[in-house]
């Protein structure tokens, strides 16, 4: 499985940074449409992880999946005022990535609280891990805002136990949340590659120079998968 | 309208503080509700302005009402804090009030965008006013608290220019949100009554001394009136 998506993406990254020219400098608007998509992704995930929180039976549970939410306006509010300073206006700047982050949600709606949990785990990580993956390309400005992001998440770790709880009291839910995590990651690389396919410059910039760029994808794509699986493992979940 | 629920609320503590000695100090299980039903009242309150910030048009609204949301949950993390300080579960803490705060809700869902932003606004500038006037009667830790949620209230400020701008190009707007503040105000006057009926330690608490009571609460009433009253004017709303 693994593989086979690493593979998909970088392909799909590819046919968009073919036409560049290795001393071209990363245009602005990639690091625009960079923030615009984190920005919105952000916005999003709060309102997600607040409907989701309301599957939760217990207060505590519910306060908790309701903390990652606000750490993920949080990121919001970082990026946006990070575009602000571009002289540019969020609203603009993200629009053009609500049809992607929409249908993304609109796909994945968890039908329980353990598949809230799953998201909100899965999301959360990959996130982050994406987050680090593409400090490496930016300029300076951009890559502290981005690693001050990173540096906030992390309130996830509670899900661990929670699901493995529910995995040790039914073990036929690993099974299904196993099957819902994957489903997740596949609708995450159809947007993403809905929009590298319409943002060329965003494509282009996380590929970074013309002479490196598969490399530079693939290794990027190979630590993602890698987390990923690990945090499969952390669950109790088969990749 | 405003003196009839002033009369009502300040009748309806005085009915369960009648039985209190004069020198009987402040049992502990009041502050305690008080801050049960403070901590449940603002996660929910988080839950009910991420519902709304969902019927925003625009990012930017959607984006504001989150920031309110945002606000809330961090004075329910005030509040849960400092029961957990007084040795305190906050979930028992909070449960006797869930039934009256959910009522609250279920019986005030916003029909818009509109509604939800008039809703935001009375009860942020309500529970301000409240937080304001309890903490003349609490121990000093627990008025600092109190003083420091308070303080960081007044996001809803933006509110007024929205609903301004809605009344200006259709003035009948004006007569259906006055209606919908004044049905707010009562539906939280009938939990109210509920909660004092419920909890007598919580009204004989906020009664302060039997000698004083009745001017206390009236006082405090009148101010949250007032200022209600104040709010109203401030949106173009008649009271």
């Amino acid at each position: 499985m693994r593989h086979v998506w690493v593979a998909r993406l970088a392909c799909c990254y590819a046919a968009h940074v073919s036409d560049r020219h290795p001393a071209e400098p990363a245009p602005d608007d990639g690091v625009l449409d960079l923030l615009g998509i984190l920005a919105y992704a952000s916005l999003t995930a709060f309102f997600r992880l607040c409907d989701d929180a309301a599957l939760a039976i217990s207060l505590a549970d519910k306060a908790a999946l309701a903390e990652m939410a606000v750490a993920e306006f949080g990121h919001f509010q970082l990026l946006r005022t990070r575009i602000e300073e571009m002289a540019a206006d969020p609203t603009a700047v993200m629009q053009p990535f609500v049809a992607a982050v929409d249908a993304f949600h609109a796909r994945t709606a968890p039908s329980d609280w353990l598949e809230g949990l799953v998201k909100a785990y899965v999301g959360d990580g990959i996130a982050a891990d994406f987050y680090s993956a593409v400090a490496q390309v930016l300029d300076p400005a951009t890559k502290d805002l981005v690693l001050k992001v990173l540096a906030d998440t992390g309130h996830a770790e509670f899900v661990i136990a929670r699901v493995r709880a529910a995995i040790e009291a039914d073990p036929r839910v690993a099974g299904r949340l196993a099957l819902w995590a994957r489903r997740l990651v596949g609708e995450a690389l159809g947007q993403a590659q809905r929009v590298a396919a319409e943002r060329p410059p965003l494509a282009r910039m996380l590929a970074g120079d013309a002479a490196s760029q598969l490399g530079d994808i693939g290794r990027m794509f190979a630590q993602l998968t890698d987390a990923h699986a690990a945090r499969m493992a952390a669950l109790g979940l088969a990749e």
